[in-house]
């Protein structure tokens, strides 16, 4: 199916594409089946040591430029770190200098170049979102714009990989994470808020209810409830919890969705009944998420840690409400990390 | 909002604009609100004495063509039929010949222009759907390929117009009954279930809860449910009800919406939930439909009827299976009209 897909495309710009591949795959099936012609460059991504970077994408957008010029295209296949890393280097192509002049809403100049998502773990819904999250030098924040959704993206249920039950959930519950998050905040509106109930049911079918579990079924109905949640919260925002994530993220390294998991567990303040659902989640799962873990942190680390999810005024303003600044200090989101 | 989409169109082709609007809004506020430049065509369209036509396609095309050229793109402001009119004329601005040419699935040789959709009553689908349903001397059939679908739709609940109740409530019913269809039947999968059971989810709320009536909110949630029943048919199928209905409205010239009504009732045979939850609907709203007008039919014209609606195999082999043509007939059928 794909090849047809890339075959109307392939003759435009240096006519050649870029396929992005999560390295898992590499000596895997999935690999053969990738449609690349002689011409065409495929990078295997190692994606577990950190989360895509600026300087990972300026640097595979220079080489490619500089070695086989502009692709038709750029194909993404693998996890929310692979669709970023697609999304984010399609704008590259075209938008001069490097991309950590881009990290912000409607800073990209030009549309990129023609980009292709093929997800094969379902939950982050970066195969829909209009952002392409990357980790820079200051700060971890998306290109985010209307260029940087997929043109296109197959959804392909046979294509998840198996992965251990901790991934499978942690992957999962940032979907059920946009969700709650999407639903409890001033930006929440009718579009939002169907896709976001739609999507919470299949989670409660998927991670709750009797038919609960990794079945084959369960990989359609995520796959589906992570496009409802990425199209949820892209209509309206995330909130308290991806805030504190892109902290853990940025200051610790800790990957997305697990940090999500880590800091969400701990506010009950805010999404009261979405944290304790979440936790029957956890334990119909049994997957234990550390406790304890800030004793190690310095309060160095943990003030630049609330530095970092300050600096998010637009999920605060959605969470919280416009009055935002007169109820979230440092200290409160300091005293949310050392909850954890 | 309209005005700044158009903005970055505008220099296309022979750089002005066609626009379709309902003939309902020519007095009225929204008329006015139409950012139509001097160079433009406004088309004021009655869509009352009947369905959108092959020949009317033909004739406005050919009108346009020879007066002012090839425009930048469409614009339809207004129900179903309008939607349908904008994104038949888009695709036969660039397809040669009579539009009863490419009646039928990707029969399209060439995308269309650009074409954005406003639609201002919801229910049909057809703000999202990838069909655009003629009426043509043989046939009623949609113009359907990926290149049907608008390239952009403005969803502004401000723009419903105030209805009467039976007609809120017939085009309502467009919705409820796509998914009703499109749950029942062999094409049914996780992406167009999901989607189909948050609209039917929807119009619950909307046309039967205590809520139910016709709100600002209502409204809101009308327009989502339009969508997401619109997406869940494109991604599998209609079934018994459209092809009667298709039948109605080419010989007798029923309109859509109320042809589907007519026929609906008296699908308990397949769609036994549905159908009663649909009683319920009416009776709550207090709008009664005819009963025994197969009565005033001629045989001429109930084998007619049957004919058009055994003709239209995609919702026969959804809705019964492949082994379709051996438990429908002509027969089967003329006795499902007479029910009416």
């Amino acid at each position: 199916m794909m090849d047809g897909i890339l075959a109307e495309k392939r003759n435009e710009n240096d006519r050649f594409f870029l396929f992005v591949v999560d390295n898992y795959f590499k000596d895997k099936d999935l690999a053969k089946r990738v449609p690349a012609k002689p011409e065409d460059v495929i990078k295997f991504i190692d994606v577990d040591p950190h989360e895509p970077t600026t300087e990972q994408i300026d640097t595979l957008r220079d080489e490619v430029l500089s070695t086989k010029g502009l692709p038709a295209g750029v194909i993404g296949i693998g996890g929310g770190s692979i669709m970023d890393i697609a999304k984010a280097i399609s704008l590259m192509f075209t938008n001069e200098g490097s991309s950590t002049l881009y990290q912000g809403l409607n800073l990209i100049k030009k549309p990129g170049i023609y980009h292709l998502g093929v997800p094969t773990i379902s939950g982050t819904g970066a195969e829909v979102s209009m952002t392409a999250v990357l980790t820079g030098p200051v700060k971890k924040l998306g290109l985010k714009c209307e260029w940087t959704v997929f043109n296109q993206v197959i959804l392909d249920p046979e294509l998840i990989a198996s992965v251990p039950v901790d991934k499978w959930l942690y992957t999962g519950m940032d979907t059920y994470i946009h969700c709650i998050e999407s639903e409890n905040g001033i930006l929440n509106n009718a579009y939002s808020h169907a896709y976001a109930e739609q999507s919470l049911k299949l989670c409660r079918e998927i991670f709750l209810d009797e038919n609960a579990g990794q079945t084959a079924e369960n990989d359609d109905k995520l796959m589906v409830a992570s496009m409802m949640g990425g199209l949820s919260l892209t209509y309206s925002e995330v909130g308290v919890c991806h805030a504190l994530s892109y902290g853990l993220s940025k200051i610790l390294g800790e990957k997305h969705c697990y940090a999500n998991c880590l800091a969400f567990q701990h506010l009950e303040d805010y999404y009261p009944e979405g944290v304790a659902e979440f936790k029957q989640m956890l334990v119909k799962h049994k997957v234990k998420l550390p406790q304890g873990i800030s004793n190690s942190w310095t309060d160095e680390q943990i003030t630049a840690m609330a530095q970092v999810a300050y600096n998010l005024p637009h999920m605060w303003n959605h969470a919280i409400g416009t009055d935002w600044k007169e109820k979230i200090s440092i200290d409160l989101i300091k005293d949310l990390y050392k909850r954890m």
